[in-house]
């Protein structure tokens, strides 16, 4: 089980059809492999070993579907850098797990210069662009030109694939080790879920540094299918995209979909190629759904709800569990139902396993759980008990199986000895006609331990007071879970995958405390 | 990845389904768990340990579903003992891999006498009847009620599965060792092969103790579905338990859907449940074809292609290859495309990749590849050749990539220098009237080397002599292709799978030369 399989067996049974489209570039599979081959053979004579780590840092491109498979290729293990951290940040995930070799893009070629100094391990820095390479930096392409293609080593099963560093749970990011054999069947069982055309069309804009954008590109070559790179999300672009090469499938996170399909240029385009729509990060409520499924008319939605620590993918909600029926408002609150590969229970915070309908823990077993955090042992042990990953997420699985996420296990606030769901005062929040979007967090609290705060973001022309905001909630919760103090704010923060990043607005909150930043 | 885990999902999932059905016997997922870690328990307590091999001997039956889970939950290895063996047969498979344990029904105990002194390694012996066991036998069933259930110890991986002993292509049976790896990836990519119902009705009647049986029962716990058991096909009782248990699914050697098809009783019996016919060993034919859809309006058919050495499955014939179109008739003859995990390719004598449409041996790639020979370094070396097993099947790729299955490689004969193909014989000799069915094979002799020889069976109440067979042969083709020598039989020997066995054939003509028996 190696993950370069697919494109061998792609080369084999359709080497002539284009793999990769970026603006005017179009490759074919052959082309593909000839340049991961060649990548591979550049990377081995600049000293990197099987097993070594290469980093990325760029926006969506035809080349980081060579940086996969030629790092791949040669044995190594790809660590795409999350282009939105800091220099800092960066530094820190390429020392932590010794990524000596690191690929730019135009884009972050700036980037380049402050991080020198404060990474220890950055040596070479391969520049992918148009124009020559910056002084200080290789040419991607006269570096290709120059290598000898390499041997595929067929690096597989327990070999690693990819170091992907995550920074949505804790202060300091983690490097969430992902093997060969685990992105492999999950790709497989993904790809095997729901029905999926061969040789289609297929659409990357959510970014290929996170583990959702990868796992897209993965299945699209499994099914040999074209797929067409979005280095950023633009909604003309994207619509002028589907038009001029026939998109048949994406993924986006609901917010993504509601952008593009509220946009007054929306009608201008001939959208009818869109088949298969597969989103994440969030479920997609019933609202966008029905103004999605007007907009689109015959498109099947399908919701995959995984993280980074699952390789990404545990449970897919089905496009037929989208459609209207007594249980569909229920469906579509829900994440879906675990993969064939994956068994979910929901545990008590002692672990004990709870009964269906009680919330607690998600946790996940099955091939697609991390082999754990790098250099990490102790919080691989805390976050994979007995084969279980523990999500971190808090849910319960309904009668039918399905799974419902509450809100994160450590967004629970606890206020005057009493536990506060954040989801329960959002849903509170949600129902009033003036607020647009709200976040509850725990912020420090002298007298509470914690109390209930709410971010919120006030529909546009409209207006609210805090103590409209209490009163509101008074109606319709407990006084205890009422937001005991509010913010207003233009706009939440939004992770590239579309989540929202509480943990931004709780750092002021708690910074120098050293908990509970997430 | 290991096989129990399906089991446990089901278990977590829908613990009160049945799980299976055999006569009037129907346990549920959770029944088939205890039970199984019964059997565990008790297998521990006899002795076996982890990697050990454990027998079973066999009609197909619910204990063979607790002897698969059972011994993999204890980290055992299976090995299915095929039935119509001799007992000298049996012997050696199960002295080879040293398997001490052995499991045997109601029909095979009688075998136990005359093997014990021929078999070295035996040591205990499981019935598992409902009568009272006969002496020197252990009660399963005792076993089983005084056991401690045992904790699944999870093998997976790299670990051996099972050790199935293929005697099909050579003298001596070899034993095929499968890993937990492997079978679990080819469960889920035969499953996401096509559409597939969940909790659905599935038959088991090919044989238990051969990998399609095996690999269609792990399917069936796969989609969560009852597994109904058939212990002997009977065209009668097949359509018996179709009608009665309302069977979705089941696979069938195309021998078996003739036989069942043409059965004089068929229209007594509502057999509407039926939506997929899996079949394979060979190709279905159009004749066929279309007289089982007549009979069996809108079931989708569906072909895999295999052996034991490759877990079983590289290459599916999808339902929608099946539908009346240009090219019906090629699709028809052949053997369908790879899945997604396996990549195929044809080479010649010296292991060059041939062009597509040229015939050499088929190779097959993929982690459905066996882990080698039990004990026998050298045929797997001979076998599995950079990662490419040499299936020993003479064929070719078409423009589509379909598979196309001419012969035996190993059926090739060699005569007066030319190479002449069984299956070009073959075809002639179908085209004439009297004859049903006939099987070529090369059998020493002295002038020619080898010369082409003929077995047929003559339709009922035809005629045919040597001369007008030959006479016949070569208005059709060449002179040094026609059959030299014709043998006339009531029947030709098939395997329990339905193929045919031309070793059987060949075996009186080559036996004392020491090659060639197959």
């Amino acid at each position: 089980m190696y993950l370069t399989q697919a494109l061998h067996k792609a080369v084999r049974e359709c080497p002539d059809n284009v793999a990769v489209v970026e603006g005017s570039r179009r490759i074919t599979f052959r082309q593909l492999a000839e340049r991961s081959a060649r990548l591979a053979g550049a990377l081995r004579a600049l000293g990197v070993q099987p097993g070594d780590r290469v980093g990325m840092m760029s926006l969506n491109s035809q080349r980081y579907v060579e940086y996969y498979f030629g790092v791949w290729w040669m044995g190594g293990v790809i660590n795409a850098v999350n282009v939105r951290w800091s220099p800092a940040e960066v530094a820190y995930s390429l020392d932590d797990c010794d990524t000596r070799v690191l690929l730019v893009d135009r884009t972050f070629a700036p980037l380049v210069e402050p991080l020198r100094p404060l990474s220890k391990s950055l040596q070479t820095v391969i520049y992918c662009g148009d124009e020559p390479a910056p002084d200080g930096m290789l040419d991607y392409e006269q570096l290709l030109a120059a290598a000898e293609p390499a041997e595929d080593v067929r690096s597989g099963g327990e070999n690693l694939a990819a170091v992907m560093y995550t920074g949505g749970t804790t202060g300091m990011p983690k490097g969430v080790m992902i093997t060969q054999g685990a992105s492999y069947v999950n790709t497989l069982a993904v790809v095997g879920e729901v029905a999926r055309d061969k040789r289609t069309v297929g659409l990357v804009v959510t970014p290929m540094f996170h583990i959702a954008g990868c796992s897209l590109s993965m299945q699209l070559m499994w099914t040999q299918s074209t797929q067409v790179i979005m280095p950023v999300f633009g909604e003309v672009e994207l619509m002028r995209l589907v038009q001029d090469e026939r998109i048949c499938e994406t993924f986006l996170a609901p917010t993504m979909i509601r952008r593009f399909i509220d946009h007054p240029r929306f009608r201008e385009f001939d959208l009818s190629s869109i088949r298969n729509m597969f989103y994440g990060a969030s479920a997609i409520g019933e609202a966008l759904l029905n103004d999605a499924l007007r907009a689109l008319p015959g498109v099947k939605f399908c919701q995959g709800y995984g993280m980074t620590e699952l390789s990404p993918t545990i449970a897919m909600l089905a496009p037929e569990d989208h459609l209207p029926g007594p249980k569909q408002a229920s469906r579509l609150s829900s994440a879906g139902r675990p993969i064939r590969t994956g068994e979910v229970r929901v545990v008590d915070p002692e672990g004990k396993e709870l009964p269906r309908g009680e919330i607690g823990e998600i946790c996940a077993r099955g091939p697609m759980v991390m082999k754990g955090y790098w250099n990490k042992p102790e919080a691989t042990a805390e976050a994979v008990r007995d084969g279980w990953m523990h999500t971190g997420d808090g849910g319960f699985l309904d009668e039918d199986g399905y799974i419902h996420i509450v809100d994160r296990i450590k967004d629970m606030i606890v206020t005057g000895g009493e536990n506060v769901y954040s989801a329960e005062v959002e849903n509170a929040l949600a129902q009033h006609p003036a607020i647009a979007m709200s976040a509850v967090i725990g912020v420090p609290d002298d007298l509470w331990g914690e109390r209930v705060h709410a971010a919120i973001v006030v529909r546009e022309g409209m207006t609210l007071t805090e103590a409209e905001v209490v009163a509101h909630c008074k109606k319709l919760i407990a006084g205890y879970k009422c937001p005991r103090s509010v913010e207003f704010r233009k706009e939440l923060p939004l992770s590239p995958a579309g989540k929202l990043q509480k943990f931004v607005l709780r750092e002021p909150y708690w910074a120098g405390r050293g908990r509970r930043v997430n």
